[in-house]
């Protein structure tokens, strides 16, 4: 409640977010030496629809990223220096659950929450809105509006010093769903990497079916006008008839076009012999970037959205790894694309994100892209896959 | 947590909503003239529905008037000596808006929380619920179960030291809607009149389609048998068949009338030269009544509802104007009353609402009335609008 | 905020919900007689979707009760010595109304809260998802996920002090519904029983249909296989076919059963001559059970739900008392078995439950229950009654 004039009293203001801390950690609180200098806050929002949201800020000298434990462990934004990943969206807010229905709009009330750098859908299902059976599914799930149950933060209490931010999210409906997911972002002191850690458990006495989306989001400053996505792409299709008109552009992007909506390719990449593959999204000068790495024997599909409209309508590219792709359950089904983990069984899920700040390190990346696919050719699917 | 006799423990209880005082000022606090008395109160109410809403009241001095930032910056209740504006609605409770389910009981869900003196329908959408494309508008739309994200209290330094409450209310959904509503309430000290004063502006980069209702209601004491409601009246329709039977009597009111449920007409006032109108609600005797008086090229319709069942089901007036009148959008689309607003354009929507304490006032407030009406005729359509 | 040990830091952990106790007396604090020896404790519960949520544990020295006023007034569990009453549900938490969706999955949102002892179905509806005329009645009503409005906690001051937690709950909505709950939960010091005590009125000027549902829940270690249900059964049929199949061995339970999912039967039961019937649910030993005692002019149908599932998936038998089954109240209507309510009238709904420890008490509860039925027959349907 600050007195901003002799007469002007604000009561409350959602537009400035990281308003009280609520606790903090540093080296130096835990005694560690300078040469790992972070500090890990956590933030308590007021005001409007992110009333009562928490906020974790991990800071590790380098690489600034922020956590919401009210929403599914999602990460907000990162920053490194004068590179973000992230997005601006038209939803300013960091939108408490209680605020969400995600039936509204006929299964779109997802949107009235997104704007992550990455938020996981998931996990009983995480595609597009529809009916599967008798069942509304809602856009990409519940995961993303599921607040964790248990928050924990962990530093390593030997060098190098990892520095962890551990969540717990239930899924659980009596009859239907009993699924524990324990995500980790973790980071080590002075990197320009972070790490998502993710471990899917069925708790339940029975096989049961899974989907999960990490739904990955940058705009500017790396999205722009010729910035590029690259992959070891082993074979692509358009997700629709829009996105079938300019596949032969796919991996480059159009400046901010208004009224361009989105097209969105699948893709399913080559790996090494780890089963590791790797894609990178770099700015047009080709001298920052985003690269992540990750298995596709976890995360076999990968989905690219190129919603390259209007910067207030939301410019910003999507790279999804995911156990399939985002259409409905049902259709994902047909496609023989929807895993199941049996009773008590889990699934790792890693990711490693870094952000690139030079020319140098884009190509390093883009060789390594190379060296994965080897020379081994992409088959291009022209038409998308059929629908019901 | 009373105690309220030896062994009595009251640990909740949302019956006695204005319970914690968490922030005031007063004319005494600001160091202004006695002659300027007045004070603002932020309440915090805890227990049932209302836990967590935030109330704002404003004593001018003489006028009394409660907003609830909670809910979209409502006014719950105004109240000027004997005379209450407002109702009683079954809905006792000031409802917070996460246990509110827009969509429940077919779209129907905001009657859950519907109680207040003046509740904006609104910004996507603001009347009946149902199907617009693949669709479910909710009644009303989402406007009055929105939490304000900015909320200031605001007086003017210089005499005569108006009294502003502001809030800003955001709808933005993710390639959708961003509307941006900037709320003003305000008063001067000493007055029997409050001003309304809106700014709805388009955020994003492309025409939007907007629907805005200013649902104002009014029962006891204002509303009994043979009260009176008067306006210049252009045109006048009614709004269903139930409502063309009774379109001989449509300015009076009857007493509580068991099953009557409700009727409502549609009207297009005639205004002055600068394009104001007024209208006025007054009891049976004329000596006490609510002048309201705003633009018709701001809001060109104006709905009257009469919903004069039994005190308990809610004996209430709604005096509506409106952006169009509350059918479905699909159906107002139709009838050419739904407006857009251009890429970042905005709309003022300015109320001005003044407690009539004695015959004479209502008396004045009538020959206002008739001078902009200035002889002219009403037009009478005695079957109402075709239904889709 | 737990550091548990050098560098790990627990944030927020909804698996030790029991964290802070905000108000509490016993017989020391009120001057009571160690003889009657108690204590009365309210908790504020955080984390995960428990966030916000009340808890008021209640130790009659013998027997302790946790309700839960955030969600209905329902009784989340008892324990008296190694008896537990309740059941191990794949809902962990106890999940504030705010994160509930009643009307996900197609009505059954119910199922993502659904953990309690006791929850009361109700009160305009309390039957299964489906239409009933053009709104979708969701699972089992909102009454559950109501929070009260009104809590208090009463001890009698006189010998022999009974305790009671008393919560109003408030089913509003604006020309549908104005039902008031007025809960009571109580218990004498050193008692092994507890009442619920509650009275419904339908505050409205009309008269009002409603449903209630007494759904008692209970798992190990009363639940097992070969434990048994016993009631003086004047009326039996099974609620489905595949209820119907195993129609012979409806009263004893089968251990936990993988593919079994659920069976239910309808039973009317005998009273004796003040309308008072018995129910009795005892482990295979038949020595400890739990026996339920209520009038059958209040709640003229019992629903015996077998869940006898896996352990995971929810191992639980319900004993639910009703104005009529858990069908759809559409169905419930057409078989004359939906009450109303007149304007301003109420019905009482008395509950006596008590923990039996031993043989003896088991014994002499089976010879209450033959008593009842004083050698009359049970009618058998061995078909279920006709769907629509």
């Amino acid at each position: 409640m600050a007195k901003t004039d002799s007469t002007t009293f604000v009561l409350a203001d959602a537009g400035t977010p990281e308003r009280d801390v609520v606790w903090s950690i540093s080296h130096t609180t835990l005694g560690i030496a300078d040469e790992f200098a972070f500090s890990v806050r956590q933030y308590s929002l007021h005001g409007g629809k992110q009333d009562g949201v928490t906020l974790i800020e991990v800071d590790n000298g380098h690489l600034v990223f922020t956590v919401v434990p009210t929403r599914g462990m999602s990460i907000l934004r990162v920053r490194a220096g004068d590179i973000t990943l992230g997005w601006n969206s038209p939803v300013k807010e960091v939108v408490h659950p209680a605020f969400i229905d995600l039936q509204a709009r006929g299964g779109l009330g997802w949107l009235d929450g997104f704007n992550e750098m990455l938020v996981r859908g998931g996990y009983a299902w995480s595609g597009h809105p529809g009916m599967d059976g008798d069942q509304l599914l809602t856009l990409h799930g519940r995961a993303g509006n599921t607040p964790a149950s248990r928050v924990e933060v962990v530093v390593d209490p030997e060098p190098p010093h990892r520095i962890r931010v551990r969540g717990r999210v239930r899924e659980a409906t009596f009859k239907f769903a009993d699924f524990d997911m324990c995500t980790e972002i973790s980071t080590l002191p002075g990197s320009t990497a972070f790490q998502v850690s993710d471990r899917l458990t069925n708790q339940s006495d029975y096989e049961r079916e899974f989907q999960i989306l990490y739904h990955g989001n940058f705009g500017p400053p790396l999205l722009e006008e010729n910035a590029r996505f690259d992959a070891p792409v082993r074979e692509i299709a358009p997700f629709n008839a829009y996105a079938a008109r300019d596949l032969d552009t796919w991996p480059t992007y159009r400046g901010p076009t208004p009224h361009f909506d989105e097209q969105a390719y699948n893709l399913w990449p080559y790996a090494n012999d780890d089963n590791r593959t790797t894609t990178l999204l770099h700015n047009a000068a080709a001298d920052r970037g985003v690269v992540l790495r990750y298995r596709v024997d976890q995360l076999p599909c990968l989905t690219l959205w190129k919603n390259t409209d209007t910067l207030k309508q939301g410019y910003v590219t999507g790279v999804e790894p995911g156990s399939g792709f985002p259409y409905n359950r049902a259709v994902e089904r047909r496609a023989g694309r929807v895993p199941t983990l049996a009773a008590g069984a889990s699934r790792d899920f890693t990711l490693d994100y870094a952000v690139l700040a030079n020319r140098d390190q884009v190509t390093e990346t883009s060789e390594e892209i190379n060296g994965i696919r080897a020379g081994r050719e992409t088959r291009v699917h022209t038409e998308p896959p059929l629908q019901p």
